[in-house]
């Protein structure tokens, strides 16, 4: 294959009425053309239509079928580059997206993280150890107590404090604009009487007719970093905050896990792991094994291996385990997941009752050489 | 409960290691505060915590709870109105939210469609019977090309003349401004030279950063309606195009059917039926039974059925039976459907050869009285 082709592996669990051979020329014709064979002219066959490169069964009945889309397929927005990958088969049943490989065409039109794990290192002033993201919560408290928290957390030392991506834009709890200003001041205020590196994130929601504004103000705060919510904010619009380049995006799973079913979906590696990280996130969430979900540290492994492999120029992006990760549990799983890594943290931290000093006593043990 | 709460009702495979009603507990925690019961103030479970309203066997052996989650969880955003009802509780397993009750103030605060059933009744001029939506395709063809089938499909008297989804920003192909330019120039010409009513539908995509700019130049040129996966572009900027209120918004299902699983993800008539219609979509796209996929007419029954419900002052939308619906077949879907459907039809009319001819014998079957 060519590098001007994108190359994508499905695992198909093959309804009785067809057979293997069909159902992998039916993704190939259904996520580029969607028409009949009989319509189709031999000239957009060989420019357009994927091209079934391989086929081979599976020790549990299902077959692994090789798809190459060729690149003007994709155009300049990731919206496409979706859509080609897992688009319309998503409405069929037993057809799992379970690797992409990625030519060098596609890699230049999307730049991914703007920061990356050395340029968020550098944002935060910590060259090696694992950083700490502390999460201010929950949704319901005011302003001034949201503020208070993330005060705390800046001044146990924490590298990162972030919002709930639920704290969104609820006018009669803690309005966007509130909130942000209130919680950046409260972090600034303590760096500049205790000194630390703390950088506040906040939530990024809205529309199209709002984002630009937003980002605009939120920058002349002097924030440096967001939370967004790929799956619900879109993919373009993750991939536009990115671009601008001034602000580090950590990227939440939230409504991504309809997408994760053994034999439907597509890999959690390659969604969280690869398009999360393509659209331009500089740190990728995701629900940790051992804490309030399911999740395999197999799968997890997998996940922190995609964001940081070599991706030709695409910059590396964090790991950030999260959803129930216990404090005392961190040294275990930074040994597992590596020093390039952001520990999540919020419940843990919260159930200690001092932010400050629960805080600090993490980032003190994560130094400890 | 009062109408100040939004009402879920999910389905539950309860794992072993919890019951029944811990794991409804769960959800009303996990989606409303993220933080542990131990951290979780009495005012913050009053007002914000969701409720588990009711617990019910079901025969198969899972579980049916209802959660009521407080209004004020949900902002002014579409983001977290969907991030409540299946944000993280995504990345669980087993967990399908099969219906949803609707408050007054929620249904006030996202108006829905623009125009709905009898607003693009109006667009189209026409009054009572099914309506005839084309598509042309497929990606592949020159910009000429796909002019050229619109003039065919508005000669032929098709009511609305839709890009293929795919049809997106490949420059070498057939890029956005130029396609949408000469297409909607076809269809207007056409119009003028041989009357009809026919409307052109662009597939619409960017990011926050050029969407307003290509909103306002599609207006510029006349057209009235655009294509949106909500999926990909993100519910907040669909709702953003429809509160426009200049353009029809037809919503694409792409990306959608990982959410369909059995046991897990969402009801297609809740995602596709109320999701979509609340976002602003006045008509909504979806895969029919007895086409390319394998969805039941019970399931798209369903999903028509919610579209056009009454859901308090939300206008109704179309519902959009597509993927393989042969001409042949239209008049008996009509007859399931009834006459508020807008079939949308691709390869069926490319397999006739002279689209004109196959659209104005459609047109002329479904006038029939």
């Amino acid at each position: 294959m060519s590098g001007s082709h994108i190359v994508a592996t499905y695992e198909l669990a093959v309804p009785a009425r067809t057979t293997p051979a069909a159902r992998a020329r039916e993704i190939a014709v259904e996520q580029t053309v969607e028409i009949p064979e009989d319509c189709l002219a031999a000239a957009i066959e060989e420019r357009i239509v994927g091209r079934v490169e391989a086929l081979a069964a599976l020790p549990d009945g299902r077959h692994r079928a090789v798809v190459s889309y060729p690149v003007r397929n994709v155009g300049a927005h990731f919206t496409q580059l979706v859509n080609l990958l897992y688009g319309n088969i998503s409405m069929h049943r037993g057809i799992r997206l379970a690797a992409v490989e990625w030519p060098a065409e596609v890699l230049a039109r999307f730049p991914g993280p703007a920061f990356g794990v050395a340029g968020v290192r550098e944002l935060v002033r910590v060259p090696r150890r694992p950083l700490v993201c502390a999460a201010i919560k929950p949704l319901g408290l005011t302003v001034a107590e949201l503020a208070r928290d993330a005060a705390a957390f800046a001044a146990g030392g924490a590298d990162l404090v972030k919002d709930d991506h639920s704290l969104d834009e609820q006018e009669d709890l803690a309005p966007f604009r509130e909130r942000v200003a209130r919680c950046q001041e409260a972090v600034e205020r303590t760096k500049a009487a205790r000194g630390g590196r703390s950088l506040y994130l906040p939530n990024l929601t809205g529309s199209p007719g709002d984002l630009p504004a937003r980002v605009a103000w939120v920058r002349s705060l002097g924030i440096r970093g967001v939370v967004v919510s790929p799956l619900l904010l879109g993919f373009e619009a993750v991939r536009w905050v990115a671009e601008g380049g001034a602000l580090a995006v950590l990227g939440h799973p939230t409504f991504s896990g309809a997408f994760f079913g053994d034999e439907h979906g597509i890999a959690p590696e390659v969604l969280l792991g690869q398009l999360f990280r393509l659209a331009g996130c500089d740190g990728v969430i995701f629900v940790n094994a051992g804490g309030r979900f399911d999740w395999s540290e197999e799968r997890c492994l997998a996940i922190a291996g995609a964001l940081r492999a070599p991706l030709g120029p695409i910059r590396p992006a964090f790991p950030v385990p999260a959803g129930g990760v216990q404090v005392a549990r961190v040294p275990g799983w930074v040994a597992r997941y590596g020093p390039d890594t952001m520990v999540l943290i919020g419940g843990s931290f919260y159930q200690q009752g001092d932010l400050e000093r629960a805080t600090a006593e993490l980032i003190a043990t994560l130094e400890r050489p």
